[in-house]
């Protein structure tokens, strides 16, 4: 039998993926599994996205350019004018999901062995598609403590080596929910500047921001317009996770040819979501405000919630729909699978992601859980309930 | 600005491509471009197809399993079995086109300097797929007199090195229309079965066969089943190129747990395309029928009035919808761009691949362009017609 790829070997496997065949069986077995886990919310998508897709009337479902469909463009280009984000259409290139616009910008960016410098915790497929270019993620860690803030520049300066190609951000963020002030971002951008190197930004989650802050995206970073490599998809802000249409976006033309090879190697963008995605853009306000007065409210009750728990805290997530929180526990790892594998409330249990997946240095995060409020309030409420029968059952408690 | 990487640079920018502006232009200038540069056919995805597609009717459309919609993995199981290909569900995983199935085969089989033999003329895109892994390609001509028929097994041998890791074939295969025999397969077989390496067979075109002469799968053949990859998709056969959904198959358990976590880091194919690829696979006998008889009718005439062009010859592809043909002209490259740029015969003209994006070795192929005869009878007559024209006109002609 002939060996597999060692790239292969060194990919992580993700300790929420570990988690999955447990929940499965605890469905088996008859419990009510609330999945506070992964980032795929409750909340319908958008009515003039699903009949767009009704309405589709072509004999040949054919390719479509290799940098998408010209009118889906212009149709981002008018949604990113609304966030004051300076792009034209050919600054945008739509690919499939915003992990593809990932791989692509590594691919595009990044030699192997070259390194890019990421706050952790941070999203585990980062490390995924580095590992696919042969590219190394450097963390610096920010800490539950001090609300996951950006941690000190000089923590990013001491990491600079020649191989260092760029700083990624993914902001709102995932897993913490942090949202950067823009004091923060100007020190990012003065690091970016001064070592002239990518920027990196994943800002999927703009559209959920909740106390007011402003959203700061890399393109509103004077001076750096040639180094922001923004990465966006249309999955979370209209939920059509499934369709997978993401964009990446650079105004480095040099970058802008590169990335195009990938992308006509891979031929086209898939043509259904595209046209989902171009009418998902013209989703009613109303639609949109519900969505985000949903989330909101979510957010509020499980964070209170958390907080309630005794030994448990969570800092107030500014944006996205993911919280970190710490619990009384010797190993969240071991919790989460326990939750799945040994308890029960009531015919329920719960299934969250230990933060673990999210850092890459050893050790840290460890008594920490991401937790995503994608369920309904009814199912939330419940969910936090399991939770605190589950902490106050678990051998491992450390209260 | 910061660099780009080497990696894209090295990427070929492929002859075709760099056409694609001229044929834009020469629209531009009133022309009638009939385009037999790629695989993109005008037959109608099945109707069974269209009506799945309107028919969806989900208020959330979500993420699809990594591996693909298990009821997908059945109906293309089924499928496969009606080909002797003895595969079952857990071995199939959906992906977004052929293209990501190649690109993952890739990253979950070869390191960085691995290397996979190929003979050429071969479709461009698995040199891209092999940059993006790090891997090398290295080819073994077939030649035009010989009909493109597989290169003798010996000078596949001399290339093996302990860095080999597979070879690659493509059956029936882009862009020579040949199809390998059983004696041919099972040289492969057993060069395969001796150094224990991968065989990556693309099958895309297995429902275009027109000899009579039997379609041998990779699965086919005994003692290999382990070290088969089949690449596979539904764009062609049904012609839906654009919803972007393909297929990896493999009985290799550690690599089947490999390709999984480059899927899982991309997390879901796309949920449209994997519901219109269902249902398409219950096309009706007719469809599929009258698709296949519209192909040998234009293959007949397209090889036909290619060899009755003085100096002109096409061998006859066994499958597929492509053919390479041998021009009286100094250069290919420089006769499709002239075709483009500065001929016209009756307001038309004509695009064709040239064969050099389908070689690696230097040199061969010059004189030889790829036609894809995707194009109905009537346009298909005017695209001949243009084509004897414009040899008689082309300065660079060699008779």
């Amino acid at each position: 039998m002939p060996e597999i790829s060692h790239r292969g070997e060194e990919m992580p496997a993700s300790p929420i993926r570990r988690l999955v065949p447990l929940a499965n069986e605890a469905v088996k077995r008859g419990l009510k599994v609330y999945r506070l886990n992964i980032g795929q919310p409750d909340v319908p998508t958008p009515p003039e996205a699903l009949e767009a897709l009704k309405k589709i009337d072509r004999n040949v479902l054919e390719y479509s350019p290799s940098e998408g469909l010209l009118s889906l463009r212009k149709k981002l280009c008018e949604y990113y004018h609304r966030f004051n984000i300076d792009v034209n259409v050919d600054d945008i290139i739509v690919t499939c999901g915003g992990s593809e616009a990932v791989l692509f910008a590594f691919m595009a960016c990044l030699d192997p062995g070259d390194e890019i410098i990421v706050p952790e915790p941070a999203y585990a497929n980062y490390m995924a598609f580095a590992i696919s270019a042969g590219a190394k993620i450097v963390t610096v860690p920010s800490s539950i403590e001090n609300g996951f803030e950006l941690p000190p520049v000089e923590e990013f300066e001491k990491l600079i080596t020649p191989r260092t190609k760029g700083i990624l951000i993914c902001n709102p963020n995932n897993p913490t929910g942090y949202l950067y002030t823009m004091k923060e971002m100007l020190q990012i951008r003065d690091l970016v500047k001064k070592h002239d190197i990518f920027l990196f930004s994943d800002e999927v989650y703009r559209e959920f921001c909740y106390t007011g802050a402003p959203y700061i995206s890399a393109f509103h970073l004077p001076g750096i317009e040639e180094n922001v490599v923004l990465i966006d998809s249309v999955s979370k802000r209209y939920n059509e996770c499934g369709i997978r249409i993401g964009a990446l976006i650079t105004k480095h033309e040099k970058l802008k040819k590169n990335v195009m090879k990938f992308c006509q190697a891979r031929l086209s963008p898939p043509l259904l979501g595209q046209i989902v995605a171009e009418a998902s853009i013209d989703a009613d306000a109303g639609y949109m405000l519900a969505t985000y007065n949903e989330y909101v409210e979510r957010r509020k009750f499980m964070i209170d919630s958390l907080n309630k728990i005794p030994g448990c805290y969570s800092p107030i997530p500014m944006g996205a729909f993911y919280t970190v929180a710490k619990l009384p526990v010797d190993d969240a790892d071991k919790f989460c699978q326990w939750c799945l594998k040994e308890f029960e409330y009531e015919g329920q249990t719960i299934f969250m992601a230990p933060a673990s997946g999210f850092y890459t240095t050893p050790g840290i995060g460890r008594d920490e859980v991401r937790l995503a409020y994608v369920l309904c309030r009814e199912d939330l409420e419940k969910a936090m309930k399991v939770l605190a029968e589950a902490l106050k059952a678990y051998p491992g408690r450390t209260i």
